[in-house]
């Protein structure tokens, strides 16, 4: 029998690991903080693969391949950049037996070796937007790592853009935003809120970070993606230019935005529970398994065939009835007679399969199954002929309300707080996501971050996707900035 | 106007440089030996990727993901192993700002790092098979480079697999090479020979290393993929062990297989032109191209608006019949007037769209096109009604004829020799494959390795996979081992 899973209210961070580990979704490497990422992990990885690929396409970013190394004065060439990714290189000294002239830095983000590209495809103002994203690993040396969530190499994909002027950069670095934000609430299930990074959070080298943030079930944040207006700072560290309508040289305007691995650890510790995994369909490696529980027939062997035939045709219609769905569904028999019936039960709970369809003997008289939700967990009794659509718009619900479900955790768990004070009470007492309206002013964030380990998640956006002005007091200072105060969420993050 | 492409008659080598970078599939990059893959490339290898991997995942192999970095210690666990990799390692002593206590291995392959793994999660023989493969980048210090052909880094899948005995592992060597061909054959319409390899060229650890080679334009031979039988050389070094049925532990057998992105390279020299890239439909990034020719219709906008009409209603129509294909079709209607039709058809010419259709004022009045198929470069006039199903037949046809037409190619320059003198001669006044009655003798390899620069690509194999034996005198030696000669094709290569 596998271990027990830590229960998420005795040691929310055991229970992750727990989980990651006995669904088999990844495993320690012998690699300092390098992961393994399972076939079970991975089936994940290549569903959010094929399903965000094709929403990036949509934009008209074509997918290319840029070099594992860059050259380390090429990190060095765009100063916030390099004080920010330095400290975390991995650095090739030595290849083919020899030490090389100039040491390369395994990549932890491409803008470089990118723009070293742009710099020479990009001559005239035909050349723009030049769109781009590439599907790769990145290295950056981690100090503490957890699985998917913090490791020293990951996988991810980052674009990277070009255009005429600082409007088209940010427009962009805006419909990226809102590309991930559909993504995640989509297709993982997980709601975010979409929002504007604060100095201190933003990317090194950006002029502007947007993120979209997600709440775990331990009521922390997780940052899931990033999408970065980098105006023309890298643009002007490698002379990326265009010759334009006017006949004057100009720099480019960048963006660039990423989505990692991370999210497959968002999507446990949004969704799963403690007997295990639990996916939205949508991201699922195996959908629906159909267990026979042969039960008096395993000796009869007439019976047992009968058996067999009926689980193989209700896997087939059910097949032909997913065709509806926009997605691809994998289904599974499992008629191993070496493993018993509660031992499957488990396993499947385990690694998250949506739904499980049993049936014996019994069954087979009164011509039903017993069907079960992985997140709802009830024994449900359906009639052999309806079961196709059933399953089907079962897949659908589920999808639906996994989100709905987070949704309201959020939202359960999001406090507005005007003043200092009721800022610490919510921290303390609450956790969670504390709104405020907010000066901007960094020493209360210094603060904040040593008394309570909190950091500003993100400035909240309104509809033009300006972040939000108010006329309220800052939380701590009292002040009202000239131009209003913005709203911003403070919580706990990975 | 794009450059000139040197002519094959005139310079092999620089053709296929020109069509590579002029076709954009691939770059030259600041990092030593390492190439951009752009746009136009990576959608060939996106396809390749989508239909290989489909069908290695019905061997039952499943998708996982390895650390990137290998303790130096492992790669010297397996002697032969260290002895062919070590030399073309890149070498990370450095990373977080600090020497590291064991220096890391950039993974130039990954059955060290997978053992590692292997040996945590095989105990009995109901963990076997265990059959995983990944996607993944690895560096190969090379002194010599050419884009996708041999590059410092390279994109890849490697495939590793543990079985019960040898025989189980053999026969899974040959299934993959039988994929690997079949696939060569289908998707890439490149014809290959599948063989086996001498021991001066098999895998550094393996048992037996079986390879697919196929023949390229200059009628050099190029390796496009390899399946290795590693027996117990790597579970021996990693204690990769089972326990078996009867209570003993035992190693596993192992394989491992890959392609890489020097298939590319190896689609270009087998079926491009002198006007540039030739591709086989299932791996076109861009299927069928409109182009609206609008001569009179530049000022009459009402003609115009019924030339893109209908031009966009062709498109239509091509992609709903082209439905039916069992591959997805891209096709675009290119009505850009800053670009003169002269161009475009350069154009896609020289980045191999299969096929283009004109169509302009006069041809709206006469209800036809004019289509021309890459391969064949004949116009020809095709009443609008028809095209669609001309479009599909075409593509399946196209796909086809390209097969053929490099078998015939290869044919016509594969000879046989039965002794050192006709080999000589053939190797002088023919180049290409030449098959000879060998015994394996070592010191007439390296003889002629050193003389005509050929090597032995590999020996012939029989209906049951094992080297056809021959009771011809070898060719140089004049003897006949006793379990008989076998048939080998020297040639040179890439």
């Amino acid at each position: 029998m596998a271990d027990q899973i830590t229960p998420r209210e005795k040691d929310f961070s055991q229970w992750y690991q727990d989980v990651v580990i006995q669904s088999r979704l990844a495993d320690y490497s012998p690699v300092k903080g390098c992961m393994v990422i399972r076939p079970n992990g991975y089936a994940i990885w290549e569903r959010i693969q094929r399903q965000l690929d094709d929403e990036i396409k949509k934009t008209k970013t074509k997918n290319a391949y840029f070099p594992l190394f860059i050259p380390e004065s090429f990190l060095q060439k765009e100063a916030e950049h390099v004080e920010g990714f330095a400290p975390e290189c991995a650095v090739v000294t030595h290849a083919g037996g020899k030490k090389l002239e100039e040491p390369y830095v395994v990549r932890p983000t491409s803008e470089t070796i990118i723009n070293s590209m742009f710099a020479k495809w990009i001559q005239s103002y035909r050349d723009l937007p030049m769109k781009i994203n590439q599907w790769a690993n990145v290295v950056r040396w981690e100090m503490r790592t957890r699985l998917f969530l913090r490791t020293t190499e990951f996988l991810w994909q980052e674009g990277h853009t070009c255009h005429k002027n600082g409007e088209e950069s940010e427009a962009f670095t805006i419909e990226m935003l809102k590309v991930y934000q559909k993504f995640a609430e989509e297709v993982l299930a997980i709601p975010v809120i979409a929002g504007l990074k604060t100095e201190s959070e933003k990317f090194a080298g950006a002029l502007r970070t947007y993120c979209i943030e997600a709440m775990m079930q331990d009521k922390k944040a997780l940052q899931a993606g990033t999408s970065h207006n980098l105006s023309t700072h890298f643009a002007e560290a490698f002379e990326t230019k265009y010759l334009d309508h006017d006949g004057q040289e100009k720099f480019v305007h960048q963006t660039s935005w990423g989505v990692s691995t991370r999210l497959i650890g968002g999507l446990v510790m949004t969704h799963s529970d403690d007997r295990g995994l639990v996916l939205p369909p949508r991201v699922a490696g195996l959908h629906v398994v159909v267990v026979p529980v042969f039960g008096k027939a395993t000796k009869d062997l007439e019976l047992k065939k009968r058996l067999l035939e009926k689980s193989q045709q209700l896997v087939d219609a059910i097949k032909e009835e997913c065709k509806k769905l926009d997605y691809s569904i994998e289904i599974e028999l499992d008629a191993d007679e070496n493993k018993k019936p509660g031992w499957k039960f488990h396993e499947y709970e385990m690694i998250g399969v949506p739904i499980r369809i049993e049936l014996g003997p019994r069954d087979l008289d009164q011509d039903h199954v017993i069907a079960t939700r992985r997140d709802l967990s009830e024994k449900q009794t359906i009639k052999m002929d309806k079961l196709p659509r059933w399953v089907c718009s079962q897949l659908v619900q589920m999808q639906k309300d996994l989100l709905e479900k987070a949704r309201k955790f959020r939202e359960d768990h999001t406090h507005q707080a005007s003043s200092f004070e009721e800022f610490e009470g919510l921290m303390k007492d609450q956790g969670g996501f504390v709104e405020v309206p907010w000066s901007l002013d960094a020493e209360s964030e210094k603060k904040i971050k040593e008394r309570f380990k909190a950091t500003p998640r993100c400035i909240l956006l309104d509809e033009a996707n300006k972040p939000i002005r108010v006329q309220q007091p800052c939380f701590t200072t009292g002040k009202i900035l000239p131009e209003g105060n913005v709203k911003v969420i403070f919580s706990k993050s990975y």
